[in-house]
């Protein structure tokens, strides 16, 4: 994690400050379809700082991982990593 | 949200524990690769809170609702909470 | 299935036709980023098509099943679906 | 597309065949939750024809990319494919 960094720091603070908002209604037994709605946008938050992160690392990491003769490595990380984010 | 308040709860616990952890980790410029499979494993905590909270709607709020009444606005929700799961 | 049989046989006919573009794609060779944006696209049309199936059932069987004693069942099937639907 | 031509061609063989069966299911208007149940596996099955697909494209053209001078196309395709795979 090089460049974008206080972005990233950024959008985790907004995850976790949405967290916080989703532990007061839980405790407060506000309407669950309310509740999941919160959470569903706090998986959409994730989902883009994880697209953001993998950006990051496409952009850097691989070419740079590929021409450095850490080519089968990198590649293996990306096959691993994409299997991870559709939950294969 | 009644019944498993205190298993929702501890999943957000675990959940605001875990994106700490992340947090440190972009902190001290760690690996990306290693931060996406963190990431990808609290997006994988919030699914499995979701379809907890879910599951506890079906069984109590939505057979209720369609007894008392309130069918269109329950069935309603339910559509709408499908789509925004799956990001439509 | 009941309501709407006319679209959902319509947007099958589309996908089954998708797919053989794709599987000609395949058999000339042709770039295989290419080709995963096509199969991205008849994968956006299938969720389209559940989406669909799926609030006929809400709008239909799920309330009238609940109405008539087959409370647990409806319900129990509507928490499967929801997890089949995620892949979890 | 070159290695693996056959495995892709076959899986999609079987999932024409299976929305074909589904498309049967519809015309015979047989119960939503067990035509859903068939979609869901359709989707899965195209799942993992793309997770081939894209194992295939990173072990292949996109290190010969990157070493030969296409390395920002390369990496901006990857960074589509993963927007598009995720829906986003």
């Amino acid at each position: 994690m090089q460049a974008d960094k206080q972005d990233v720091l950024k959008r985790l603070s907004y995850i976790e400050g949405h967290l916080g908002g989703i532990r007061k209604m839980v405790e407060e037994d506000k309407y669950c379809v309310d509740i999941l709605r919160q959470t569903f946008a706090v998986r959409k938050a994730i989902e883009k700082l994880e697209a953001l992160i993998l950006e990051n690392h496409l952009h850097g990491c691989v070419p740079d991982g590929i021409k450095n003769g850490r080519e089968e490595a990198v590649i293996d990380e990306l096959v691993q990593l994409y299997n991870l984010a559709g939950n294969r």
